[in-house]
């Protein structure tokens, strides 16, 4: 059984002063993780603790599906964490929905987890010599028993967490529930993002800084590779890894993956986003009427690129904002029709122009070649695409869900011919080379490793 | 009991050429609608007709949640027509769902309706004198019922729609599905949009051109104030209203309602919205550091407003694509937590600055005060608040769901009142006098009565 | 549209001294549904009034997964009807489920219906020729326009009900709430039952009296053919069709329909069901070792064959009881493993034996042939076969759903042949002679249509 | 977490030559769980095994709610296990339905579990002590758990499992799917039954020989207590726990648990009722005028009564048989009302009449007052109880959910005052002498703790 790919939210709340509101917990992380939903959709799930008793909803489904008034109101509890799940699995099982809540040798646990763990098959094996049974097909599961079987000869569950960080090779990100504590911990490598935050006096974590905005809640700062926060008796504190620590934050974040209103170590995303556009600009110049984004990722990039080229932004699409869900995108031959459903030309504003087309990224061609057709049709006189990441060419092991490298297109065609494929006038990448531009305040090295093949953990 | 307050979406497909493809209209149905969808979320249906037998599915809710591709399976048909239902009604009720099907004296009828029948009670008293019995609460089962009555003594469907017209006051855009023929019909005051398309040689009809890209359909033209489409044997034909017709749009469908993909009259709506920026920025010029536009009706005008100040154009908001549904949005005490959670400040762009924000309208004010709030949170200098309508002061009688007239922010405080209110740092409206400018390919006059109270039917 | 036959159970309850209990009448309705749901699987349904305001919940499915607490609790209300419904129908819709409730001249009316109505066409094209529309395929709504029409020119509904019966040709029981009173009419021909209960001041009406013990409710008498009781201001009054009454109950009800526990016209149902076992044990004995009965109507005929011939009395089957909903029930080729699954035969008694079977009807042969083999393959040495009914040779244009007159298998063969076909050792069936024994105390006469060919309607 | 008390019925197919039929197994489990249902009502779930690779469908609720046939086609494979799941547990939780499936170091495993381990709580502190984590509350994970350890160093399943039995102290029968195996095993004590069936080549196991009725099987024989059988290459071969085994089958499956078409330990459960009767009928004679049974197990106790007294058999009660899900059940205050929906008297029968009424058991008293109060209001003259069974005085560690020792009405009552509590003119229990009578055919001894506290594990 093969460990599932995994990119997801995760967040915890430690309240201090609860008062009477006994579902204060429950009610915020329900924002939160409406806030982190486009981290996971497959899955999602709120654990509380109420004076060391554990409850919990989880299911299949969005946020919005899942929790009503009554299951909140249900789930009271001093401290909750909660998280959102995406996978790369065909066929979606609630098995593996998060938190992952247990009990061994000191009561109970729920952990909310992001990445990936590389090593995972091994410590699969070493612990079913010793007896392990596993009840999901999720990493989670692995880092749960790792955690268990270092808490018997700790002295506390942050002690056997960093423990475990001697054990546990990958990316993770983690927030998890003891009787007594929140502990949020990010792996050595610092691959995935994880921050603090407060609220009054309560102590929150997320996998991003929106989260603490849709609960009026301030960002403190991100937590550091290798590092366990505490938040106990009303207090938090750390300890650290002892082992070697790394900075090798997911580039792909700030291109795509995180909410373009979050800030990751002190970088805010839209403007990493503009800042590629306006690189693009520089890097491939090329003349054209107005420039347009493929939304979401695509428009702040535009605009960056036409405030550098000072050709006109135009919205060039209109996104239906109803299709989160159709089952159509299921259906491998229906995807043009779903795109064709997703994004509407603004014929009047695209035709007979030369349109200049930014999106983040290129993964097999399929989709660009469609969202190029469809200017086609409504009229665009050249096509030219920019794509505000340099190409794919290798897979991700730590989380992302990047296809195997023949399905890369990159890997398989030139750019001319690519853009061939996808039938523009032209094509550009943002080059590797100037990638860590866009995020300019942060003073440390990032995972490229879909880009150049650097792979930090080996 | 009262006939309820709609603004719906209203598609029609009649197939010449189906060949094999028996789900081909449920189909194109599922798509239309799903880009109607803006127009009514409350409810929503597919009725389907194969060799005069009808079938059809309806139900609460989305669209998405109510079709699946088995259920599009059953609905086999050459023609077909769907509803997306919006309601004022405090509790939803699935009786009134459309398209609303019955039996007549000429066999079977499918009926979606938009807009509103002001002299449905009057109407409705008179067939209750003959032995009516009504089992929905909508205008609809009214319009039914006359058309019923009015093929009694007629010599085709179409025919006795037309001598509906002279019995029904109000707003109405119609599609209608026979044994055998579709009939599209727009009330002779034109107030509700309605539009034919062509793909292939199918016939479709839809509310907005938008319905139409999503199936690959062209758009033909507008259908007329008082005219009556007929697709019958493959062709399209049409009988004109015998009294008097005259154009009076609802102006506020460039504004808010319609999709801004849309071509309506031959006005394409993001232009119109677009434009009442730039006349905003002529009529009430403010210094400021940026623009933005409250998402989504904001941004074209934001734009536009942009375009004409030369004061730049920035993305002042994250909307959250995720929140279509919660919960949280009917319970009142929650409503700005709801806010927070569909808009989230950039704040590194509004941080500092003096920010000019677009918004279409204003009602009760609340929501404006909220998001005015959020920018202040956020760091904002200075907050001018531009408005792309005119204050609204006067109720709908034709579909729209206005508050009453107390609860219209405009009929209580003068415009500094409100500005006060709602804590901006200036406050402007669109003239009435320039109102008409934002569609400047209409040569013809609209409906503005919820802003000067010259109502077109009497 | 065909009106669709069925078979229902219905009930009303008008209270007198409610007291604060708002959902009294709800919660009544519910276990009054709850003991009449063998009269009607497919769909159910309760609408209450207060204060001349309806609401209603109904839906396709049994009453126990259609109403809990939540939907009961907020059914509030005075007054109360309820309908479970039968169909024959394949495809089952929840348009057609039932209290019909609808708004006519005099404002809200709901009513539920057991029975046919045999002119049902000829009046929906007169009521089309006026304009008439109809929303389901039910007799129920061409009841109700009559009603409808008929209240036009009378003074009260109890009048227009009175007047309704003098258009209504067929079998027809109701219990009708209009936004005063609770009417309860029988047609005039008496086919169907409807019976009358008080509990303390409450007066309750319905199929059968099993309803009454459910909600601790004392049986009063049946209504009348041709009787229309009215329920209004506290007390029960009545007036009688002024056209010629007649007996015609259903003679099947005693066999097989109504509930042993139930009583009707006076006599206990389970009685009658005995006397015909006693009946079978004289008219066509035969040696045996045990009598046993088809659960659950052959049980008491049964038990009435041993006490007549002394051959001991023994439970043949189990009978599985949660298998009220199986889908295999419907799939055509499973029919002989749903049988399997039904009835288990106690093979230690029956092995070895010589079986009296008592059954209550044999319609297409197919079940009974099923239960026979089932017999065998228990080790039965003999099985005798014995029918508590005369053999159907003729449809029911009444409601009961019997299948044409080709598939009735006494119609194509002969007694013996049926034998052979069921592979039994003897068969016989009650003789139509003797049937009217079976009701000793019933001092009128029965409709026999089913067996006799004598239809009391023409 | 304490382990929760099970009554479960649990099913096992090995098919030898399932041909193109890749569902035959799903659907013979579908049909056995169906036949087992009435062992627990809480969850139920089916896994299956194709070509080494498991799938499963689990969740609340009863088999016909929770299988239909797309779920049934959709779990293909040679092999399947079964389970239906009763739980004591007030909150039902979906964790903990079975069959339990897990991967450990020999791959998958699928477990499907009846009985209770009373030293759980000592083996799960023992697993933790080396790490283990629990993600439900069942003893069945403890099973698993040990089998899990016990496998790395043993040859095979079987033998792990032979060897989890000298661990394992409690009441349990499990049937197990590995990659290529079914086991099926029953604890050394042999409390709970399990029998072994074929099909043609196939070999099944179930509860209950009533399961390979519903599926056209025979019984073989039961499994042995200790005895672990395994079906594997198309034959079945055993191994025997090399410790000590006992016989001490749970008496109540007798008298109440067990299917009455069930054969346990070549006693046929039917029977054994009977006998009771007779029992009652020579130990507690009393005059009356009809002995009437308490559906469903009171009704052999009846007729065996009647049998052996002479005294005429009649059904007392019509007993709803779609009460199966009623709310009302879980509603403390309701449950006379819930007594009084599910069984009706036959008042006719009754009134007037000294009636003698069997039941089989009497735990807390209040149904029996209720079912009493019944008799008396339908109009008997006098009521006397008889119970087929001794007086319940002890808890039952072993899986029967039996109430604590003070809320046992034996335990605070004298039988006279019992009586008198529950309003019976005459009450007489089964002498514990005479109840191992009720299955002479059964050579061995019984657990019949809960009746003298001698407990055969401690």
């Amino acid at each position: 059984m093969d460990g599932l790919k995994e990119e997801c939210g995760i967040f915890g709340i430690y309240s201090v002063d609860r008062g009477l509101d006994k579902t204060k917990c429950s009610y915020a992380s329900y924002y939160a993780l409406m806030a982190l939903q486009h981290r996971g959709q497959e899955a999602c799930g709120i654990a509380v603790n109420m004076d060391r008793n554990l409850s919990y909803h989880k299911s299949l489904g969005l946020v919005d599906d899942t929790f009503n008034e009554e299951i909140l109101d249900r789930l009271v509890g001093d401290m909750a964490i909660g998280h959102v799940r995406y996978s790369a699995d065909k066929t979606p099982s609630s098995q593996n929905a998060q938190p992952l809540v247990l009990n061994y040798i000191k009561g109970s646990l729920a952990i909310s987890h992001n990445g990936n763990i590389i090593n995972a098959d091994l410590l699969r094996k070493e612990y079913e010599r010793t007896g392990a049974i596993y009840q999901t097909t999720s990493d989670t599961e692995i880092i749960a028993y790792t955690i268990a079987r270092e808490r018997i000869n700790s002295k506390s569950i942050e002690e056997a967490v960093e423990l475990s960080m001697h054990k546990l090779k990958g990316a993770y990100s983690l927030v998890i529930m003891s009787p007594q504590k929140i502990i949020a911990a990010r792996d050595p490598w610092g691959l995935k993002p994880l921050c603090i935050g407060t609220r009054g006096n309560d102590i929150v974590f997320a996998s991003e800084s929106c989260a603490f905005d849709a609960i009026g809640a301030k960002f403190l700062r991100d937590v550091e590779p290798g590092e366990v926060v505490v938040a106990y008796c009303g207090k938090m504190s750390s300890l650290h890894y002892t082992g070697k620590s790394s900075h090798n934050l997911c580039i792909f974040e700030y291109i795509y993956f995180a909410r373009p209103d979050s800030m990751i170590e002190n970088q805010f995303v839209y403007e990493s986003r503009k800042i590629a556009g306006r690189i693009l600009a520089k890097e491939s110049f090329v003349n054209g009427d107005i420039v347009i984004g493929v939304p979401d990722s695509g428009i702040p990039a535009a605009i960056g690129f036409s405030e550098e080229s000072n050709i006109p932004y135009a919205e060039g699409f209109l996104k239906n904002r109803y299709i989160a869900r159709t089952f159509i995108k299921s259906t491998q031959g229906q995807r043009e029709k779903a795109v064709r459903l997703k994004l509407n030309p603004l014929k009047e504003y695209v035709r007979g122009k030369r349109v200049i087309m930014i999106d983040d990224s290129i993964v097999r061609g399929t989709t660009c070649k469609h969202i190029v057709n469809l200017l086609r049709e409504a009229g665009a006189e050249e096509v030219h695409v920019k794509i505000s990441s340099p190409p794919f060419i290798n897979p991700c092991f730590y989380g992302t869900d990047i296809p195997s490298k023949k399905d890369l297109v990159a890997n398989s065609y030139t750019i001319d011919e690519t853009r061939e494929l996808i039938k523009a006038d032209s094509l550009a990448y943002l080059s590797l080379d100037n990638l860590e531009k866009i995020a300019p305040n942060v003073k440390k090295s990032f995972c490229k490793a879909c880009f150049n093949g650097e792979y930090p953990i080996l």
